[in-house]
């Protein structure tokens, strides 16, 4: 009977003693005398099983006691409980064939390696313990946020990634071209011709899927995107990629407070999902990544999330007579620093901080009637910081336009942006998470190059 | 109480009679002397409900029946069940309120648009009929495809974007550059200086994230990647676009068989969940889009797929002796007129075919052992084409590494790849079906512009 590891965890007692065929890798193989122990493993769990082989049942047992770290084999053997071992069960092998070698210089031994090596080896990378746990864990929270959305009648909304919009507000955009970089053809004026590129303008990579999902928010009420965006910056830190994936809802008729419900709902929602379905997952990252991890996601779960305005916590911060690097000041933004005092010393719970002065938001975000504040909110965690950002977005034609001329967003291109408004327009709010953020604070790692695959940053396009 | 049309239809005894609040936009308002109808809708649901107001009832009854098409408004009123009429109930309103006008130009009107029109004004199309179905539909059928993938245990992973490899063939590639491109840097030999570049080297939008998708199919045994691809090839017709999602899943131990199987499950899955939440919707297509189309959804879920290799199939061809334009050759591409009487004539059913000649098709297919064919598949289905393309993957690294060459494929910068046949490689597959392509087949909409949210193609990049 083939089977996959999975299915033994799930259910031992079902097959003891019966023959099971398994197909996997050797993660270990340590031959003794008259006998030996496989470490094996086959990616579909994430604890492995220990397969026993004797001279007495192997005719070819020479063979398999030379069987490298890294080899792809078939085993057919009897399920054996072992209730009073480390590991419930054992295989006890009939059969050991060897379908894949692995030569001695395989890079990943059973032993530690640095996650700087491993992101050399990114293609080997996830048959490691830890990179078993982190992208196992990134393919349920994605299905996880689905789920979330879609049991409440949002509509998945697939943005463009090529645009043409280069007012988007979020950051430095890619350019993407046809045309050859070596002759590059130009106009009289030495500009360059775009009518001959590809797509007869000039375009980039998107930084937002959220305008092109305001659109469909005006036509479906409840929308979220949930795919890739980049950043051109050049900025190397932990928690900066070029490329990553965004998670960007979008809801008609829903306010600022609406917005935040949904976001906490959506927080809690994902991280109940990743415990129900990865115990083994999130013990191991508790106990090997950050011993902090569980009391912290436990604390996120349980508390209902603070709700302050940007004033409010600006004084808190000078009333806490602590002494920051960075003051805090009203009209400013908040740093590291004040962010982590606010969500992990003041309240010891996930804060939204509402309210923030117009002058450091984007153009999209609604006005308050104080005429200096926008209805904008952050979601600083405990831990993390800023994991979500979010506003209720201005649906009065004339204020937007007003907006984007003082911060120069260019109107023609995104004269349609605007119908959103001219065309029954309505309040309506929508946020953006950042998955990798998501991932990096579900499992306590902290570099951002070690939850994606293949990570693309400065001068970093292996793969 | 606030609610939205969905919960009214799926149980509107339980709010007979009752006050509640709805908050939508009107589809059509029609005003006589003393009552007037508002075709009323809010994107949760396909169906809109029909709000009576009188003005014996609203003060504000002369302003509501200037209320024009495409406006925003928020409804109170009685929820009335009517038994006899074409809809189970209707809203007798106590309040109605405009929230957002709309001009006497709004562009979508309660009259039939072209499809060309609407492409026009893609911000807006999604209010219509049609592309309520269509938006909703892709969304459904998205979630379907994680559901069948995750319950199976395939690990959701996401592949690069943007990338290095320049031979992953299969199809022209659009350039990524943060090089002032009026103004490129050059090194002295006139070529690019690709160091001053953003990742330091030429890089390009992916075609596939097979290559990728193998590395975690040698870890995590069974995946799936569901993504944005691109090809910048200049092909203006109705079934090709330069951004569309690919889903591509990668099993290892599995041969071509396997691979197969899997497809055939996968596609019955999603027409089985979209007919099951979705009736409106799928009635909608069957009744505007395309008569046959239920009848041929249904024929593809009660058939076992027929599975022939590509010379069975060009014999079946000849011992037609039907007049085709492209006289079906052994050795040769099928061509559509040869697909359409395979699976529509001959079969009327869903055709495998497989065994392919290895000059038409990809580095990465295993040769068979005849030498001449590959282990690929093709799933053509009726009414449609090519919905599947797959393959057996060569994990020989001396027969993949001699194809390589053979097809001028480099393998300095595909390495990487290799190395996944030499460290425990093992027989695998995969296949990859375009996502607009299902989508296509899933409504009889026959123009991909129309199944994308925003389409980009040759000269077209708006919104």
């Amino acid at each position: 009977m083939k089977l996959v590891i999975k299915e033994l965890y799930a259910d031992a007692k079902k097959f003891a003693d019966k023959e099971v065929t398994l197909s996997g890798w050797v993660r270990n193989n340590r031959g003794q005398k008259e006998f030996g122990f496989i470490d094996f493993h086959d990616g579909s769990f994430f604890k492995s099983v220990q397969v026993v082989y004797e001279s007495s049942k192997l005719d070819n047992f020479k063979d398999v006691q030379k069987i490298r770290v890294g080899s792809s084999i078939e085993v057919k053997g009897n399920l054996v409980l072992t209730p009073n071992a480390k590991q419930p069960f054992e295989i006890k092998a009939n059969e050991i064939v060897l379908l894949g070698d692995s030569p001695e210089d395989y890079p990943i031994q059973p032993k530690r390696h640095s996650r700087e090596f491993l992101r050399e080896v990114a293609h080997l990378r996830p048959r490691t313990n830890l990179f078993q746990a982190v992208f196992r864990l990134r393919s349920v929270a994605a299905f996880a946020v689905h789920d979330f959305f879609q049991k409440r009648g949002f509509i998945y909304t697939n943005t463009p990634l090529i645009t043409g919009n280069d007012g988007e507000g979020a950051g430095q955009m890619f350019s993407v071209t046809t045309l050859p970089l070596n002759n590059i053809p130009k106009n009289e004026d030495g500009s360059v011709k775009y009518e001959d590129d590809f797509f007869g303008k000039e375009t980039h990579l998107t930084v937002t899927g959220q305008l092109e999902g305001e659109a469909f928010a005006m036509a479906f009420r409840n929308i979220y995107t949930f795919g890739p965006t980049f950043r051109a910056e050049n900025s190397n830190t932990q928690r900066h990629a070029s490329e990553f994936w965004m998670i960007e809802p979008e809801m008609a008729f829903a306010d600022l407070n609406e917005n935040m419900k949904v976001a906490e709902a959506m927080v809690k929602h994902v991280i109940k999902y990743v415990y129900e379905q990865l115990p083994e997952e999130m013990e191991f990252f508790n106990q090997f990544v950050d011993t902090g991890l569980k009391m912290r996601l436990d604390n996120v779960l349980n508390k209902d999330f603070v709700r302050i305005t940007h004033d409010e916590a600006i004084n808190i911060l000078i009333n806490s007579k602590k002494k920051f690097q960075n003051l805090p000041k009203h009209g400013e933004d908040l740093a590291t620093e004040h962010e982590k005092y606010l969500t992990e010393e003041h309240f010891d719970a996930p804060v939204f901080v509402t309210n923030w002065p117009k002058d450091i938001k984007a153009f999209y975000m609604k006005l308050n009637e104080d005429g200096k504040t926008v209805a904008a909110m952050d979601l600083l965690v405990p831990g993390s910081g800023e994991l979500i950002g979010g506003s209720q977005r201005e649906e009065n034609t004339e204020r937007l336009l007003a907006r984007m001329k003082e911060m120069n967003v260019p109107t023609e291109a995104l004269d349609w942006y605007v119908d959103l408004r001219r065309y029954g327009g309505c309040v309506h709010s929508g946020f953006g998470m950042g998955f990798e953020r998501l991932i990096m604070y579900l499992t306590g790692v902290e570099n951002i190059r070690d939850v994606i695959p293949f990570p693309r940053t400065p001068k970093n396009c292996d793969f």
